[in-house]
């Protein structure tokens, strides 16, 4: 109907020559539209598939863009390298602190040390500073998570400066955290674990329920390692930089863009992996309460008095290991905006929420027919996702439609 | 640079006055085009929302539209109906056979007896026949699952033919399946229950693995009752009419339309709900193999010679007990197309799976935060998608999007 109106208007006020050129032009006019939407109605679209952007990765955990296909990648048991999607190119970043220890020098057992987060400065293009949380190794008394900044450029870091580390070394090899954040308060999120394997092997006081050990928390700090005055207050006794506890190996942490909460999630034992959102003070329960079984049968947790343990926001009953999840606000998937994506070591697959504040209304698990464990899913600065595989031949993958 | 490049040209061929009516057009059609499909780029707009079409309902099991607005819906508990999804009037229909039993006049415990499915033969209009499955009793001997079919007109049933009844009559109440559906083939299809809630009551050849015994079976059976040639051979002492066996108890059963193939869901005991994939003599495995855990601790199944066990196509690691599933056909959800819907009781959600021929890529949870037990899922003929609530106030729900 609309285009014989126009035709019928401008074959008022046009000759048949002028016509032939609007009506040309018109007909693009059309044609352009239909092609930008039509693609949107097929589930195909919808559909992700994987398409490998980079390999040869040795286990990659953590990535921060640079530019579009810029990027630094920090390998687990391997180096912080700079790497260039266009030409594949791989270059080691000198200067990283040398007292890093990776799983390769340890026992290789369970999800252990090496380098963890990797993140830019909000400011990065002025102030070169990156942030950086790995294991840190002291002669005779073990390891423990260590978080650092330094400046980097021409793939070289440089004025290190160490920002926490989460003391007492030990001999454990295990839950060492390792995830961060910036808030929209631009105050650097912290994750630690409790280091522990067994529960059998807790203190009186559980290490994660414990403010005077520094083990099992999160932790809320400026980007120089001062710590802000608005933190919660957990008495004198505490910890500096406290913002939560109960916590027992959380290495996934990122902001909801719409709301500007943080979300992070949680390793069980036996089942137990959870989904949480972060609250100033929130005590999430560990290892007191847990949606899973303890790998101690006969462990029981003390009874704490005057503790109210927050739930978490999902819990899976199976296990999934989540890992490093990332809010989706990128143009390249419409229906996909503000969409939480989380990937699981365990079961090797891609779980996309879709959420209204803080309610969970519906939960996909991706790539069933087609599995790997996923250390990190992160979005690039044109909205691209992309994974990280957890192997040996670590990979970055981008998730695309057909 | 369309819009500069159609208003260059245009300055060149039209007066002022003219320029600005064709402009006018121009942007109208601009606007008509984003209008369109602007939507489609929003979450929202897959994000499923429920809105009750008619509620009242005494436990409905199944829904059989006879047109958009009006359709047959047997009430598991109540009665056979015809219903108006305008006036929203319900019409009880006559003649429904007095040898029904539903669970208010038996022991309310489990999953239990009434009326089941309804379906209306292919050519309906033509020969008004309607199947139906229901619980039917005998004096002193108990109930069992009944497959009969009768002429529909005027708000009575007619001509009543019985087409299978699966004896023996017995006092279990439970797993009296239930579940219809034409395949492509035009043959009906019809599950039957093993019966039992306990496995330590199962005889020395499980009730679902003995071919002599009409419990725990899939049937394939002319309308009218009479057993196809092309059936698969289980021996001359088999039940005539089987088509697969291993079943306990399979209440939902739909034909996939891309492929033909019909697929069906299974209650497990303690988890191990599963769908099935039908093919012609499978057996699937019940009580010898199950993805869950046998109720009975103590039930050791017997070593059967010559079996082999045809595995499920997806099975839950919790339950759900999961029922009427569909594939949504229809236009109102474009990237739903060919998906598969399944509902549960047991967690009241509804899951939406998608599926490359027998191969599961995604697996969603909708309405984690608004559960409802859910009996059925069914798609009208104009493709509105609809599901039936196992309540005593049972209700038909559209789901439709924001």
């Amino acid at each position: 109907m609309f285009i014989k109106e126009f035709l019928m208007i401008s074959c008022i006020i046009c000759s048949k020559n002028m016509m032939q050129r609007i009506f040309i032009i018109f007909l693009f006019a059309l044609v352009s539209c239909s092609q930008k939407n039509e693609p949107k109605a097929k589930d195909q679209l919808y559909l992700p598939t994987k398409h490998i952007a980079l390999e040869g990765l040795n286990h990659p955990w953590s990535i921060s863009f640079l530019s579009e296909n810029e990027a630094l990648i920090s390998e687990k048991d391997g180096n912080l390298l700079r790497v260039d999607l266009e030409t594949k190119e791989k270059h080691i970043v000198k200067g990283f602190p040398t007292d890093l220890t990776d799983s390769i020098r340890v026992i290789h057992f369970g999800d252990n040390s090496g380098i963890f987060e990797v993140l830019l400065d909000n400011d990065f293009k002025k102030n070169q500073w990156i942030y950086l949380a790995y294991t840190a190794k002291k002669k005779g008394l073990g390891t423990t998570t260590k978080v650092v900044r330094a400046k980097f450029d021409k793939d070289s870091l440089y004025n290190h400066e160490t920002l926490l580390v989460a003391e007492p070394y030990t001999k454990e090899y295990f839950h060492y955290g390792g995830g961060m954040t910036f808030g929209t308060d631009e105050k650097l999120y912290i994750t630690i674990g409790e280091r522990l394997f067994w529960e059998r092997d807790e203190p009186e006081i559980p290490i994660a329920q414990d403010v005077t050990d520094k083990r099992g928390k999160i932790y809320r700090i400026n980007p120089d390692g001062s710590i802000p005055e608005d933190n919660p207050d957990f008495g004198p006794n505490a910890v500096p930089g406290i913002y939560a506890l109960g916590i027992r190996n959380t290495q996934g942490i990122a902001v909801q863009p719409e709301t500007g909460k943080i979300w992070f999630t949680e390793h069980g034992t036996i089942q137990g992996d959870e989904i949480n959102i972060l609250k100033a003070g929130a005590n999430y329960g560990w290892p007191n309460v847990t949606t899973g079984r303890l790998r101690s049968n006969d462990y029981n947790p003390p009874k704490l008095e005057d503790v109210t343990f927050t739930a978490p926001t999902w819990f899976w009953t199976h296990t999934v290991a989540p890992t490093g999840l990332t809010f989706y606000t990128g143009k390249e998937f419409p229906i996909w905006k503000n969409n939480l994506f989380v990937p699981g070591l365990s079961r090797g697959s891609l779980w996309r929420f879709r959420i209204e504040d803080e309610t969970i209304k519906s939960a996909e698990e991706l790539f069933i027919d087609d599995r790997v464990r996923i250390r990190k899913v992160k979005q690039s600065p044109n909205g691209k996702l992309y994974i990280l595989t957890d192997e040996d031949n670590g990979k970055l993958i981008e998730i695309k439609t057909q």
